[in-house]
């Protein structure tokens, strides 16, 4: 079994590569819920179901939501007067609804993300990294923000001068996510942005810990090709927290954490084995080929 | 002040009509919760979003929802294998957020359907009969059934042997319908099911003694229109509350409440002046007639 861990896009698509080569009953991603958000009284899980929308082949071209969706019900709250400032489409919401219907009659976040991946037809799992409320907070010289407000509302302009993730010291990883990381047969860190996707689900005690004793090899992803994020806001965040730009940022982001680490440069000072690889991913078949150079890079290291 | 007691179809058009010749902001109406749900992980309130579309001029032609609503929240729930026996428009369900966001951050149910109640941009208020969940239960041949359960899963099959409002023994009414009660120049009990849709409303504890204690006169209008119901199992209803059948079981459902009934036949054995009218609302015009006719008749008696 192949252990994810992922944010967005890049953790995404390298789920998709993954379930690909591997099979899609080999691959549990251990996703990143301090995006969650509740808002129209829903339960949105942005992180998890964007990698479910992508192992189900319904991701949209614009990068997230449902393939061909419609805004029916956004619309209708504009027309009511009612600021739709978190865009859902209708199928997309329509997913909020399994998981929150579920959420109102006692399910954990694991099992409520389930139905969800269960109704999208995806046979690998999505794992919530915790059923605790984890949220992602930003600090710039505008104040606290809370994740989704930075990103949309302030187009994710910096200076980050901040993270918090609210609730992670007192959050736990649920017993599918420690099962999964100590079974595992490779762990790999996607590549998504190193604090925000990858940060909360590395704050929620225990999980570091589990990185650290799994059986399995740790091999992180690097996100950034060719020097640059292919989206989102990652240098801001990773200069916040005092990381060098780029690549090697990301790898100083994991120290101690590795066993390997997969980029398209090389890392001076990197403490772990580097495959050096092209690890842009745009389209199935680089997802494919960086899925299953990955995997056999994790293959040979030892631990 | 009009206040004006309802449940769905018959009370929400008397509703408009009332609204159209007194004037919207006349116009109190408490409303029937014992139908509310929640489906889908949302809080559906069907009579007092029946009422609110009617007095928004939105009400679709079917007779429920809001006219030429769309269906690509319910079709995407189903084409991912969940049965979506309970239909909501995308428009409908957009209202449904509304209410339910404003409920998740602990707003009162009368606070949170008064925000639909503006986003539809209607003058009256309408106000659930009680903050508190009262859930009308239904019994029969087959055992007992939840009320949208029977109404749409069982097609509204009877016998019915008894019902039950789930939790209004420890119901409060909220302050706002006791003050409207109290302030009110005429209370009118509408042309709704006087078991299912007016029931609950009466059965909530203080509501029946508010309107005994009122100082305006209370005027029921008969919800048989020729000796049959225009909408709806209320005949059913009525026989298994052991009711006489048309007019007079509806009389007899408000024995001891009455100032007056108003109804298209003679009805012996009524202990209230009677005013007997056409009382079928088949448009505009016999709505605002009968409103105007009710309005009228209240005006003249004493208490």
């Amino acid at each position: 079994v192949i252990c994810l861990l992922a944010g967005g896009t890049g953790g995404a698509k390298l789920a998709r590569g993954i379930a690909d080569v591997a099979g899609a009953e080999e691959l549990t991603v251990i996703a990143n819920t301090g995006d969650d958000v509740e808002v129209y009284g829903v339960h949105v899980s942005p992180d998890p179901d964007l990698i479910t929308y992508w192992l189900a082949d319904r991701i949209d071209e614009r990068g997230w939501g449902i393939e061909g969706d419609t805004w029916h019900v956004m619309d209708a709250l504009e027309a009511a007067g009612r600021p739709a400032w978190f865009r859902l489409g209708d199928a997309d919401l329509a997913m909020c609804l399994v998981r929150t219907e579920a959420l109102r009659r006692g399910a954990r976040l694991t099992d409520a993300h389930a139905e969800v991946v269960h109704a999208m037809g995806v046979g690998s799992r999505v794992l919530p990294m915790s059923d605790d409320p984890v949220r992602t907070r930003v600090r710039t010289p505008r104040g606290w923000s809370d994740f989704q407000e930075f990103m949309i509302v302030q187009r994710s302009e910096g200076p980050v001068e901040e993270v918090q993730f609210d609730g992670a010291a007192e959050a736990h990883p649920s017993p599918e996510v420690l099962e999964a990381l100590a079974a595992a047969d490779a762990i790999v860190i996607g590549p998504s942005n190193p604090i925000i996707s990858i940060g909360p689900i590395l704050a929620v005690p225990g999980i570091r810990e589990a990185l650290v004793d799994a059986r399995a090899p740790v091999v992180a992803v690097s996100p950034f090709v060719r020097g640059e994020v292919v989206k989102g806001p990652t240098e801001a965040f990773m200069a916040g927290a005092g990381l060098p730009p780029g690549t090697p940022g990301a790898a100083a982001a994991y120290e101690g954490l590795l066993d390997g680490f997969v980029a398209d440069e090389r890392v001076p000072g990197l403490d772990a084995p580097l495959l050096q690889t092209d690890v842009l991913m745009d389209g199935a078949e680089p997802r494919r080929r960086v899925a299953q150079e990955t995997l056999d890079f994790a293959a040979g290291l030892g631990r």
